[in-house]
């Protein structure tokens, strides 16, 4: 078999013997014989779902019926889960309100944002932000009378010293989905105000594995996904946050009866309720949401800079598994060596990066890639050990070592 | 006890007996001695429901993860879930797709509708529409510069003709959701063509309740809720569908990746795929549509029609026990006698509908009201009988006669 590099070996099994979050892995039903590193695209099941779905769904919808509106608090459950999920990235009650998708609450936080800055025709977003940021970007910004000006985080100190009263929003992702560039939120969000300009951030690849703060930076919107980190289950909910001192004048597109100031009352025009619940649009899909409240009682009583410190501590390691084993084999790793700007997966650039993923997955070993060239090693600190990231790199070397992986490119196929 | 009026006993006892539909109510877990009639609002469980939520939450996300995106069919599950719902409304594949709630579905069909008939300033909709119908009437109305006319079904003719070449949409549902009057949805689509106009309908209180005909009568598009008649659970995804002859202009607010032509290619750009999938948005909710999907298997072998007459048969039987039981107390009937007006729900009016609600939910018949003084009966021949309707207005008359409930108007609270 394959001879393993003591030094390795023993740095892993130090870690794990160390790891004060190690007994949390119990929260979660991963499958026996699986090294799953594909939580940054969707998080594994937690034990807190089964039970708590099955009550929804037998004894609330069953039995309760329609009375569960009031009764088991469906009618409060966007609140509710915002809040909770506002714990996690930084916002106190109030500003963070959970449901639809992520692509529809950043229209709603992009169109809003704008509202806000009347007169001003650029909004700035990232040309390597996630798909749907651009398209939504281009969209709303069509439809505002803006214009979308692509500059890389690198480059927003310049561009905003050269614009900056034109530029409406900011709108970046702390974490480059695909390399795993964790960018400076702090800074971009003070020189984003200091411009007279709004910070949107979408926080799909951060929260809830990281401690984020967005009160404390007075970021103004920012939305994310449930599925990811908050391990929500697949097409989880999404939230928004609006900062508090944005809500009387905020605007929403979707003018839904969910975040009418009576929605109940049938009135003649649409008057948007105080505080954030003027975001709600349409009814919610309550078990999903409450699939999504089950998963997020993973965090409780656990501490995000410890969250943070063991993910650091993992991509390190990986990075680390790199370049003993990989880097001699032509493996080039992606992310940031420094800590300060990494994210919580790591990206390995191989030209065969697709047959390689499915290499790995026949080995029991789950990550992703993204096309054309690169395989993502998702780490979770709730879950993930370093001696799971050693048998990865383990199975890596082997599967390059023997050629035994397909050198075909990647279909176009639904990987998300 | 209460003396029971022989012949209306005798009427459902023959009505129940002769219902061929009767066996289907074993489809449903409905609670031991409940009378539900709300399910114009939250349909039942459907038996099929739990079995199959409990493997996609155990077997598909627990075990599988990721690679459930493709194997387990959860990308295709909008596009399919929508056709399965467009066999119930006369809509051929292709042209429907699940997800997201009715409120962001109306947006994208009223958004896109508009587009198509530029230089036409006007919208037109029923005063009495859903509140959520006209809130975003007039939020996209105003976005995309037409004004709202809101116009009763019975006025459209004449307004068409004095305003016909000045209307771009005209946007109604086939069923009042408080009176539960039923209106000529081929009448009122042939007399917007006529005008050159588009017609938008709103199916929530019509789809599963009765055979829609959506191709047949060349209706543009057409939205729809996941939870009333069609039984999908709390939230359940709504659909959107729009005719073929409009798919290659079909031009959606909400760019989402998910309807990208290359989802998962990452292009700089936006490009809409082909189709109705092109209608999709951000990643759905997918325990919330598999539930959908499972609900959806009631209808397996159900004629619709045979629904609508049993559902006529239900309502002229409610009315009939009205007359006899009811009106000489005070309780009006609202709902249309004729059958050919009549939706899948009877509205009685009474100042105290409120506490009347509550004193029959205390006796184990749920029915909902809408503010100030309707109460709903929504039957479903999926698993309402005669009896039930019996029972339930032998309950009113007692309460009534007894004066046994409370007389304070209903606070504003939720119901749906």
């Amino acid at each position: 078999m394959t001879t393993v590099p003591t030094a390795l070996d023993e740095r892993a099994a130090q870690a794990d013997a160390d790891d004060v979050l190690g007994p949390l892995a119990e929260r979660f039903l991963l499958p026996e014989g699986v090294v799953y590193l594909d939580g940054n695209s969707l998080g594994p099941l937690p034990a807190a779902v089964p039970p708590f779905l099955t009550d929804a769904v037998t004894r609330q919808w069953g039995t309760d019926l329609i009375r569960s509106w009031n009764g088991n608090g469906w009618w409060d459950a966007p609140l509710r889960v915002g809040d909770t999920i506002g714990r996690l990235i930084g916002a106190a009650p109030g500003q963070t309100v959970a449901g639809d998708s992520t692509s529809v609450q950043l229209f709603t936080a992009l169109s809003a944002a704008i509202a806000l800055r009347p007169d001003r025709p650029l909004l700035v977003t990232d040309p390597g932000h996630f798909p749907t940021d651009r398209y939504l970007a281009e969209a709303v910004a069509r439809r505002q009378g803006l214009h979308v000006r692509r500059v890389p985080p690198a480059g927003l100190a310049s561009f905003l010293a050269a614009h900056s009263e034109r530029v409406a929003v900011v709108s970046y992702s702390p974490v480059d989905f695909r390399t795993g560039e964790l960018y400076d939120m702090a800074a971009v969000t003070e020189a984003t105000h200091r411009a007279g300009a709004l910070a949107v951030w979408d926080l799909c690849h951060a929260a809830g594995a990281m401690p984020l703060h967005l009160d404390a930076l007075g970021v103004d919107f920012a939305v994310g996904c449930g599925y990811k980190f908050l391990n929500g289950g697949p097409g989880a909910p999404a939230y928004l946050y609006a900062a508090h001192r944005h809500h009387m004048s905020l605007e929403t597109p979707l003018t839904g009866w969910n975040g009418h100031a009576a929605p109940f009352g049938a009135d003649r025009d649409y008057t948007p309720a105080a505080g954030i619940a003027r975001a709600r649009i349409g009814t919610p899909p309550i078990l999903s949401l409450l699939a999504l409240e089950a998963a997020l009682t993973v965090f409780d009583d656990v501490d995000l800079a410890q969250v943070r410190a063991k993910s650091l501590s993992l991509t390190d390691f990986l990075l680390h598994c790199t370049t003993e084993l990989l880097t001699p084999l032509g493996i080039e790793p992606v992310t940031p060596p420094d800590p300060a700007r990494r994210g919580s997966h790591v990206a390995l650039r191989h030209p065969h990066a697709h047959g390689l993923t499915r290499a790995l997955g026949d080995r029991g070993v789950i990550v992703d890639m993204r096309a054309p060239d690169l395989l993502r090693f998702g780490v979770n600190a709730l879950y993930t050990t370093h001696h799971q990231l050693l048998t990865a790199a383990h199975h890596l070397r082997d599967i390059v070592r023997e050629a035994a992986y397909d050198p075909a490119p990647a279909p176009s196929g639904p990987v998300t």
